[in-house]
């Protein structure tokens, strides 16, 4: 496997960073998660604004490579990969020991691949079954203290969601905000239908403006589907008719329980499914 | 500069860690920053415990090398330093790509040192001059979502802190939590002198513990200085007779201004400054 970091393709064995770099150092550092399907990234406009604004929030705005689409074709390339898992990552890089930033970046930019199955009409998921989902008492970080927007290398706060479910089999952990509503899942947005509606939680919480809850947004418009966004708590969702998760790795992936409690996808579910298979599979027409 | 990474002395240029490793990807990591006083480490004892409880919060209880501190005194070795700053950080290594973490735990052990100058009785201290304060925005993240206690390579908060100061010439940016209250700076605990009595946050608040902190309210203690934890208001902070800050590197720093009001030091700040001064030239006639 090769990975790109800096300006080099490098065995994954080699690929490292300095451990003076401030990504490391306290994960001062934005990332996006990306798949490329037939060798086209999925919404690449959509991660690349997403990543400039993290930059932008960092305090490093321009920190973002204009070639960074070329270094990660590159890193397919180089692995032969068409169908691919991509992380990339911007750091602010290695700076004089103060924890301030200065402004003056040289940011550190990494690029790391993994092969996926192929996705959209006929294809395969990456997961096996649907998510078994449990509520946590973990609660997302509020706007006050973090930007929900931003996705940096800070992402303990999944991974403390995610240490709750040790000694459970769900494989997804249910994250509420400080005052008990329906936040997210610890990598996924979460989606519920109600008497035929598609809901999700609004971007006026503390939620990441998941890609793939975007395009399933759009997906539902365009198939008339009516939709709702505002404020859940944990029993709307588990008395809803449909409820399930995306992702950019996970696509659509229905929730099979939340908290033990039978949930399941549906018709909506299945036509946002087809639609967004459909939507993938122009990909690999292109 | 040579520092220790795994199992080996390395030149600092060459020290790195695997992208991969969840350190980098995610902040997923424990650390401790220390100082060495005439090649002793100052108030091991309680960077250990820290150390080992943040892994704990972490769920990698026990990854702390039971030689840490042989580690960390080779580096020192080394590098020819008796007087050092030292950073100590352990990460949960590299897992397979998952977000959950596995159980079993083969962590990254990197230890950073710089020079320091000489502290104690008639030593130096490390910042020129008293700190420049200013209060920010961002609030210091609740403890339902993110445990005060661990100190992680989760460090945004701290240095979206930072960034609220640019244009600004503060040095040190004043926390509240999101109720309101005094926290801590950006890198430091705060105190408070008022009518005699010594007063910090009490740890009840999403505070981290700091080592420096506990030793301040030791040394009070000793001395016969009335101490009161609690919960205070930036208005109690900026009409205090006296104000500092404590933190390993800047030990006690008197608090100049506080968005730009004068607070200043005083008899209690100065002290505790001999005091603490004594407690570290004990390190030096060991």
């Amino acid at each position: 496997m090769q990975y790109h970091v800096n300006d080099s393709l490098v065995d994954a064995s080699e690929a490292t960073v300095s451990v003076e770099d401030r990504g490391f150092l306290y994960g001062d550092a934005a990332f996006e998660t990306c798949r490329a399907y037939g060798g086209d990234i999925f919404e690449w406009a959509a991660h690349r604004d997403r990543l400039e604004a993290t930059c932008e929030t960092l305090g490093m705005a321009g920190a973002v490579p204009a070639d960074l689409r070329e270094r990660i074709a590159a890193t397919l390339d180089a692995n032969g990969l068409a169908d691919a898992y991509i992380r990339a990552s911007v750091t602010r890089g290695v700076q004089p020991g103060k924890l301030t930033p200065t402004e003056e970046v040289d940011p550190s930019i990494v690029v790391i691949v993994k092969s996926l199955p192929r996705s959209g009409v006929g294809g395969e998921s990456v997961w096996d079954a649907p998510a078994t989902v449990q509520t946590v008492e973990r609660r997302r970080i509020p706007e006050a203290s973090m930007p929900a927007d931003a996705k940096t290398h800070n992402y303990l706060d999944g991974i403390l969601a995610r240490l709750d479910l040790r000694g459970t089999d769900a494989d997804e952990a249910l994250v509420r905000d400080v005052d008990g509503a329906v936040a997210e899942g610890a990598t996924s947005n979460v989606f519920l239908v109600d008497d035929g509606i598609l809901q999700t939680p609004s971007l006026a919480g503390p939620i990441l403006p998941g890609v793939t809850r975007a395009v399933v947004l759009e997906l539902a418009a365009e198939c008339g589907i009516p939709v709702e966004t505002g404020t859940y708590d944990i029993e709307a969702l588990r008395t809803a008719d449909e409820a399930f998760l995306t992702n950019t790795t996970w696509e659509v992936r229905p929730v099979a329980t939340l908290d033990d409690v039978p949930v399941g996808g549906g018709p909506i579910t299945d036509r946002l499914t087809t639609a967004f298979d459909q939507r993938v599979e122009s990909h690999y027409e292109a």
